[in-house]
């Protein structure tokens, strides 16, 4: 007996931080739970240290290791390259990797600039012309429960979309001396809460509903201007200790934004992305009201999704909880019986479940790099807007 | 033995609507409760048809009929005119009552246009330099929930305010043939879901925080801009039946309403105020974060303050429910032993205890019409920035 | 125009502390709210103190003080006796009462004893024959939601019955220096949190479900076995003060009681009251799973009713949050619109609404003496089979 | 580089259906995520059927297979064995393996009898001595939220403990169409729900207060007393489609257990184990009432544990909703940011973590054999009362 049968897919990742962990744990799980058409072998990892690469590649189960991307890129056994790194290198990987003819599957937000997102969506569309995809990684399209909410809108369970309103709701950096880590200098990030949280409440809300945003009016903040300074590669972790007697430096990026909207079929949005949530540790939450029906979802409570029906008679109508762990329900059905919950990491193994599907049968994978640059225009609007008095700013057709 | 030992005081009441039935518990109970300086007494009660009226005092327990609102003020039995009429006529009973040296409790919103309120402003100045009072009736202040956050933030548990999210959602008129009721109608409610339940997340909101809201964005929306006449006495009531084959009428005011804003002391503010929100009733809901804690509430739970205190471990902390029946809570010890929850008229009876406390020891209570005339200039804004691409618009001092 | 049209019904009341106040609330408040056959007067109140029933009746709004319940009953004024004391004087009171003609609504639980219920139960149905009504004030029946699910059982959404569980939980005696108020001592309350609370949970199993309890297993416990001496009169009330440094005394009642048995259709059903469930304030819980559905409550949330529907698909099947407010739902028409909730002493007032209806249509009320002799002999198995190693223990038919 | 660095442990697993699936997760994950003494290698497989078992193995990542458990223990590249297969076969195979020295994870319960359970538990006492371990798979320890609990108590936060009321509710047998399977024939499962789902709660239970139950009354029912014959290797998978026309076969296990009893220190516990609670899916619920504190879970939310702090004032006080994905909360902080939750298969990733460092340690693992011996004498106990009117029932020490 041996586990090489069949057709494999060498996977070679760039990064190891916290994104770089999750991947790996969905390329290790995937196909232990999913029939797929190739099977994912963890081939290569590629860091900038050494070292910390090699420790990296043990523990998580890469099979060897390279220190510059160029070359993981260049492997014969690597045929999709997952990007992990910081937004600022995003693009430059990711063209590479599609003109090298290799799948790309690269974490969100898609480019820390609009003109990068434009440069990275064209050589996807070009590379899809050859059989080569790419993908932007926004998870949260793959919690099942977001999955069916869609689902539903798909089948007009909904009726007529008349609001959304999403949040993503987190509270790290409330002390102020919470340093300066990479996610907070515009230059490697790109944007604060806006590009990091903003975007994947962006992307859920679209996806849920199958409407693009028409215009946007935002409104931002930078409640702590000014914190320790900390290493560049520090991430969101806790033990990045505070920075007491540190020297200081600028924060420029925003803390916070809000921003509302229109949605293509007619509907009021309103968005809120923020890290100063004192209490809330990871809250994405979204409710959609429609004509028909409603849906509201917290990503604190993953497996639950509440489903108001207002076809039944109001004695009897209210928003339920469904635990989304039924076979019936999006992915679930591969994992265990009714009432036993996934976790975080899940929605990765769902989300290269469906891009090995994808890659394999020919039909690109979504959300494309063009649903990436959407994304991305909607942040510019949201900075724009933001700059110029809240005023409603259009978001260009991708 | 007799109930009529103690000083009383007089009560007119306009209008027996929804409100004015409301207004009737608060003031038939209040005193069984609260151990107040004046016993008010149910002396008079106005509106345009005598029969209904009568039928109206019978039931709710008024000694005394008129048909015309200035008889009521004049009757020398009635010390306090309490006004649940709709806001086209409210400023000019309400000023002709404080001109009378009536003390008058005035529904919400103040009146339906910025031009109005500031005379009933003017007015309420000029009474209480001779005493007379007047408080405007937005009565989820006194919610015990909302008044323990309140308190909460003056005694400086919150620490800075960084986040308020205010929503009132309700779905009474989501069925395209729910007819055109006098809410609908902008010569009758001055605006939509933004004068009727926007004003009171927007006095929530400042009520909790103790600040002002400097500045709105606001963008507004009609979902059925035509719906079947009704009568002009119709108001909410669900038996008011459909439309079916009537004639149609314009919607003129908004269906829904998204704002966001800076308050005085420098958090974001949004807010959002529908009646499309399927499966939501009476959902006005509140989150404020602070750098120390935060507070959650929900009307549909309102019995129910949610706290998280964030100088506790991370470890221990998180947002817990506490059940606002305690002796110790705003207006709770006066009612049944912890546990045992109040409802919506619980609202009235708090608030017309404190206005009879607040005339019998010469302290102006509040929401005083200052505080109702800022509600009504923030709304005047909203529709304002609304109006010209949601452009940032300042809010006028009071 | 007068309020004196139409018939009357006159009340007098024994006993005005807690249940007294709650009482009095709802003869206040019915009959604005509810269309009922007769109006009740607040005739007389007795209490043993002339001072404090003269004090409570001014409060309270009663129009006449007796310190005699004899002469109370004997009262011309008085139709109907409402009695509020402590359990052992209910026997007492009420078959008087009854005897004289008036009716009788009594506190629950009915009696102290089985005998004494018997006798009651006895004097109850003789009674009936002339007209003369008795109701145990079981109150929780009349909580909408409670009402709204006894409904969907007697409709037979539900389907077969297959589960109670009960709670009643609290935890205002967990403090060791809570002193010996009444409802502690033997004597008085007959038994401890059985005969309290237990009481509400099995007339509320039995309520909701129709069936009877046929046997049942019992567990009884007191923690605290000595406690300071407080007054006789002293109730519940949390200013009651600790007795430190007080002479002690042994309570000689349970403070928590487990129970299990079986329905007469069949189902298994588990009950639990306790005042040691720190945190817990007035939790009276009950979830019933039927073959085709369940409901679920908690006194706590008393506006919520949780329903299951299992012939929904099981991808959108989920427990859904119903508000009992609609105008559909029992008794919630007559008050506010949707998601304005209502407090404990609606409970009360349905009660009373209720009984009133009972009486003047000559159709005897429910809860019976009967129904209550029969809760009192569930009570009485409990504490046999809790004195026999927790032996399955039938009950008595009444 | 290399992964073979470093001491490894060969992991022979025997059983392949729900359970093996989740261990192999376990395996496969725990060496990512945890920093081990000995790195987990998935040495072999067994089952009965040689296709089934390659293919099992070959999905699930083993890189042998066996059809004798036999050869599997004698396998010089097993160290330890991981018993997945019912009940029926547990003592046989473990004890055989612990004889040949190797460790041994098994499945609870235990065993289907006590007697079975006694001879493992001296088999496991033989081997501690030897140096080799045994362990019962109570994977509910390892829910971080569970661990926490017992961390409170364990550190006195809880005070004197009052209450445990513990339930695990499913609902997938409610249709009497649903097969007889395995689990639901005595021979093979033991019994039904009380041996499956109430030996969690037990164990649970247990774990969390640090105490044992002394005596039981139980009461145990089953609904559907016939059932279509469905294969014996059926699981509870949803698919095994229902048995229309079907042969009919006698359940002979319960349906439902309910129980009561006293724990070591003094508290009342209450369990119920049921598959019949319509529109529960995995509901093991848990909450303890101490003096100090209580806390209350729900697996169905299993990254949420709710605290109550009593001795925080009374206006500030109620339960919190503490998301267990802090780094200080147990197992937690090898996984994600806060706020990203686990899924039900990071008990057993947890589980084998613990065992993995108790071998390597030479420090006893927990749960041991004689927890499992416990836990199946409290099951016997419940048994031996439900048989004889609910008496109490001692349970003898292990």
């Amino acid at each position: 007996m041996s586990q090489s049968d069949g057709p494999t897919l060498g996977i070679g990742m760039v990064g190891y931080a916290f994104m770089g962990r999750v991947h790996s744990q969905a390329w290790r799980s995937v196909s232990a739970f999913f029939d797929l058409p190739a099977r994912p072998v963890m081939a290569a990892l590629c860091g900038r240290s050494a070292d910390g690469t090699a420790a990296a590649a043990e523990q998580m189960g890469w099979a060897a290791t390279e220190t510059d991307w160029r070359k993981l890129i260049a492997r014969d056994d690597v045929a999709v390259v997952d990007i992990c790194t910081p937004g600022d290198s995003h693009a430059e990987i990711a063209i590479a990797a599609l003109e090298a003819g290799k799948h790309v599957l690269c974490e969100k937000p898609l480019a820390n600039t609009v003109a990068e997102a434009e440069a990275m969506a064209a050589a996807a569309r070009s590379a899809a012309e050859r059989g080569v995809y790419a993908m932007v990684a926004f998870n949260y399209r793959r919690v099942p429960a977001i999955a069916q909410a869609a689902r539903w809108v798909a089948e007009g369970r909904l009726g007529a979309i008349r609001h959304v309103r999403a949040q993503y709701l987190q509270d790290w950096i409330v002390d102020p001396e919470f340093p300066l880590v990479w996610r907070l200098r515009k230059e490697l990030a790109g944007s604060g809460a806006l590009g990091d949280i903003g975007a994947h409440i962006i992307d859920t809300a679209q996806f849920i509903t199958g409407q693009r945003l028409t215009q946007v009016s935002g409104l931002t903040e930078t409640f702590i201007t000014h914190r320790p300074l900390a290493g560049v590669s520090a991430g969101l972790s806790a033990d990045t200790g505070n920075g007491s007697g540190a020297e200081m430096g600028e924060v420029d990026v925003d803390d916070a934004a809000l921003f509302v909207g229109r949605l293509s079929g007619g509907a009021l949005a309103s968005f809120e992305a923020t890290r100063f949530a004192t209490g809330r540790k990871n809250a994405l939450r979204i409710e959609v009201n429609g004509s028909k029906a409603s849906v509201a979802f917290d990503f604190e409570a993953m497996n639950e999704l509440w489903f108001h029906d207002h076809a039944l008679p109001a004695e009897e109508a209210g928003f339920r909880r469904v635990l989304v762990t039924e076979a019936g329900h999006p992915y679930a059905g591969a994992w265990w019986p009714p009432g036993h919950g996934l976790g975080y990491e899940h929605t990765f193994t769902h989300e290269v479940k469906d891009f090995v599907e994808a890659i394999a049968s020919g039909i690109a994978p979504a959300p494309s790099f063009d649903d990436g640059l959407n994304v991305q225009r909607v942040l510019a609007a949201v900075e724009r807007s933001a700059a110029d008095q809240s005023r409603l700013t259009a978001i260009e057709e991708v």
